[in-house]
């Protein structure tokens, strides 16, 4: 009985529902891959519930990060349900919501093992750790018996603030007897278990400590904000002041230290317009664009696109991990920071990052303490799925027990039997400027038609009676120039007039077969003379 | 005395000049990035090479990969020089030549300790270990001073055949004095020492016989002969037939089997085309796409695009390991196995692949035989090269004997000294279709324009003296579609009105300013409606 929009990183959404109350988990947005060119965000298809808002009682949420909210304002303008999460949740998606205007939202602030009700659902919010500070997992208890959802979690036994994984509250939902775990799988490729982020913050003291001369730049997720207060704390201790740098750093900072969870005395920060007089020794610059994101401030810095410049003098620090996809980026960026001549410490050479996510041994032990009848492996691609079943397998789980939902997947659940069901519009809403799900498969296939191949525009003017009135006019785009181009175009001129006299255009109507012809002839030349297949663009003027 | 093109992974180029003698090193393409839509190939600028062509003696080529000889059918046909290389390297660039109908150059076959004569330079050609057989190093004179260039290496103390990297002649070189080390980069931050590609044979064996009924199916380079070889001997041991899939795949199976580089039974083989009679638990499946290429076999088996279907009995391997920038494409070819049933093997969970490439300890070893006056760390990005000028410090080489070039970077080498020169042109060639280097910036920009926010044509008829004489036409594309883009054109129709009818059409000229006033007016309107920015082409028709 519930349905469930899961089965890749980014842009997370799962809905349950029964008789008349629909709940959402979490409502993520995801950035634009290079097959959608010009694409801002992705976020869930929710046609299906837009046409069961009526039934929707709350959007549940298991923590602040942008796979898990970023949907949010696109679907609250359609959906304007009450929202529930944890404090530094709710923090993060406020600031979101007033760069859109909306406003009139009912937010409700939880904490660890709080019980909400939503309509025949129950809610407790069970505390987990992950890098985003205020990370629940759910247990939802439903007519047909308990839903325990993992959210995005990992096992951390010296967590750098607040409580580390609620196992002995886990334990105990597991002993009451759990019908359906759905459990995240972006490590499942990884053994053993993942590093605590008190290991970063040693990694950063020994950082300091081999630098006393040289600023220190790190750039790391804004959201995580244990590893700012660890580096605001170690950069106290070395006596350096910090400057935030990037729009969303900065919101985050803001936000945040409003409710208490980032503490710093405002003594300490600098703003990053008022570096200049500070000796590098003495100064920290925390930044975004740990992702080498093009308009991120460390993009930016390293292209020399801001006033700040980098140099000689700099240590740059790049916490974070590079999302699959994303490599190629981060590596241009760190390319760049080396011919400024920073000294640059990244992932691969340095423990400046640990993971979010729990390793096979931490997920092993979430199924041993839940215990559950069923099984969906949620957070994560086909592949992480797929080896999700075979640890869960390889703990006595029965294969019958287990579906791998994809996007738009329905789950008809009861307390017998888990089973598919007729699956709901789905896949992908694309934003694009202020427009959302107006790009669709066919701009887009223009799009990377025009962008791989170029375009030419044909204007026609012609007589129905006598043909053509006066020369053809070819203008192209992203595709020939020059000297070569000219004689192509000439040309090409040549085959639009064979095409016209060959043509009844008498009978042309409105010139649809005439233009179609134009086309395919002009497709075959350009082909032919130099393998290239431009989109072709016929404009007809009658006179 | 010489000139470099080298500073990034692709298309190596390498050039020495003395007096009036040049030689080029290698000769190698690189594959387009995301930010060059439609681009087939990028080879690199050799304007300089042309330029002084009648001194050009010959093409020295370290090993038949790609990015070392991708770019010669396009080189020979500017620099008809000779070109000198193992008999496989040659091998495999026939079959390119062929392709490109090039006929006519003269290609020379030489074996480890060959030393041959190009003007002033003598070239002694050394064996190395390398995912490629029939790689060398060189150790070049010239009147200067030795230069030695370990082309692609690595040490593998048991390798699958062929001899090891030649130490004993290495060390002898080393002893002799070198002026000059250029060295690889490209696993500059592994640690230790890489594996021997017997390790990928054990790891095969395993798969074999752990999957005794399935069908098996390994993607990997078809440049790696070795371990081509390896398959076809373990396939024959577990009684199973092998047929390549591909078409570079079966290219270089029959080069290399037609000079005895390659060994098998024809009975052994089958065609790909014929595979449905024999039982899965009989037959190996060896094919191109280990880098999930969009083109290859494997990308277009897992989405159906091919007449083999892949499904629950079959174990793909994939034997190789994602080149930076690929990681993505090869993730979703594995996710597409995944939902097609299959059991999927890749390097992140076994050891399937080991890198061609020298790790820490073995460019130590290299660096410690050698003891070269001067150093000039190449192939890899700059980050490998910074990180590689580190080690060599490390190892008690002064920094004012280093320089880590840049493409175009043009370095004086003497007996004392070694110092930049004037840079040449430089940079990349880029192939799309038939056309090489007519793809230039401004095309691209205009690709990446029109894909990121669509095009509007704007068709004006006017009468110089009476302004607009019919409606103002406008097409767009990949842009907005549907209702909501009605009522924009309507409006933008208005905007074009509003400027035409402020505007002294009469001193108008060509409509140049005409034109920009449009564009302008236009971009303005649809950033302020629609946030988005699309190319405008206005066309004006004066009747």
């Amino acid at each position: 009985m519930f349905f469930g929009g899961v089965g890749e990183i980014g842009k997370n959404l799962t809905a349950l529902e029964f008789g008349n109350d629909i709940i959402i988990i979490d409502c993520g947005a995801s950035f634009p891959t290079t097959d959608m060119p010009g694409v801002d965000l992705v976020i869930p298809d929710v046609s299906y519930l837009i046409a069961n808002k009526d039934k929707v009682r709350g959007i549940v949420l298991t923590h602040g990060h942008e796979d898990h909210i970023g949907g949010l304002p696109f679907v609250l303008k359609e959906i304007p349900a009450p929202i529930y999460g944890t404090r530094i949740t709710l923090a993060l998606i406020e600031t979101r919501l007033k760069e859109h205007d909306i406003t009139g939202i009912k937010m409700v602030s939880v904490e660890n093992g709080d019980v909400i009700s939503l309509g025949c659902f129950g809610i407790e919010f069970v505390n987990v750790s992950h890098s985003v500070a205020g990370s629940c997992a759910l247990c939802i208890s439903t007519p047909v018996g308990y839903i325990f959802h993992s959210g995005d979690f990992k096992i951390d036994y010296t967590p750098v603030a607040g409580n580390m994984t609620d196992l002995r509250r886990i334990a105990k939902i597991g002993d009451r007897g759990v019908l359906l775990l759905m459990c995240e799988s972006t490590n499942i490729e990884r053994p053993g278990q993942s590093m605590s982020e008190r290991k970063v913050g040693e990694s950063f003291k020994n950082i300091f400590a081999a630098n006393p001369e040289r600023r220190i730049v790190i750039a790391t997720f804004a959201s995580n904000i244990h590893r700012l207060q660890q580096i605001l704390d170690i950069a106290q201790k070395f006596n350096r002041k910090v400057a935030f740098c990037g729009r969303s750093m900065l919101s985050v900072v803001q936000a945040t230290k409003a409710i208490g969870e980032l503490r710093f005395d405002d003594s300490q920060v600098v703003d990053i317009d008022r570096i200049n007089n500070i000796p590098d020794k003495n100064l920290v610059i925390i930044t975004t664009g740990s992702q080498g994101e093009p308009m991120s401030a460390l993009t930016r810095m390293a292209s020399d696109e801001m006033k700040i410049r980098l140099g000689y003098n700099d240590t740059v620090v790049i916490s974070s991990m590079p999302i699959p996809g994303n490599e190629r980026m981060i590596f241009n960026v760190i390319n760049n920071l080396y011919r400024h001549g920073c000294k640059v410490i990244y992932e691969s050479l340095a423990d400046v990052h640990v993971s979010g996510h729990a390793y096979q041994e931490e997920i092993k032990l979430l199924h041993s303490l839940i215990k559950p009848k069923f099984f969906v492996p949620v957070h994560g691609e086909r592949r992480h799925q797929c080896k999700h079943v075979e640890l869960a397998e390889s703990m006595g789980m029965g294969i019958q027990n287990i579906l791998i939902p994809d996007i738009g997947s329905t789950i008809l659940l009861s307390k017998k039997k888990m089973a598919f069901s007729d699956s709901v519009p789905s896949g992908s809403m694309l934003v694009d400027g202020l427009g959302v799900g107006d790009v669709g498969c066919s701009i887009l296939r223009d799009r990377k038609h025009m962008a791989e191949e170029g375009l030419a525009i044909v204007l026609i003017t012609l007589d129905r009676h006598s043909g053509l009135v006066s020369e053809v006019d070819i203008t192209s785009r992203g595709f020939v120039y020059g000297e070569e181009g000219d004689s192509l175009t000439e040309e090409a001129k040549t085959v639009v007039c064979q095409v016209s006299e060959s043509f009844d255009l008498k009978e042309a109507g409105d010139f649809t077969d005439y233009k179609n012809q134009i086309r395919k002839s002009l497709r075959n030349f350009f082909i032919k003379k130099i393998r290239r297949n431009p989109m072709v663009i016929p404009i007809v003027i009658e006179v």
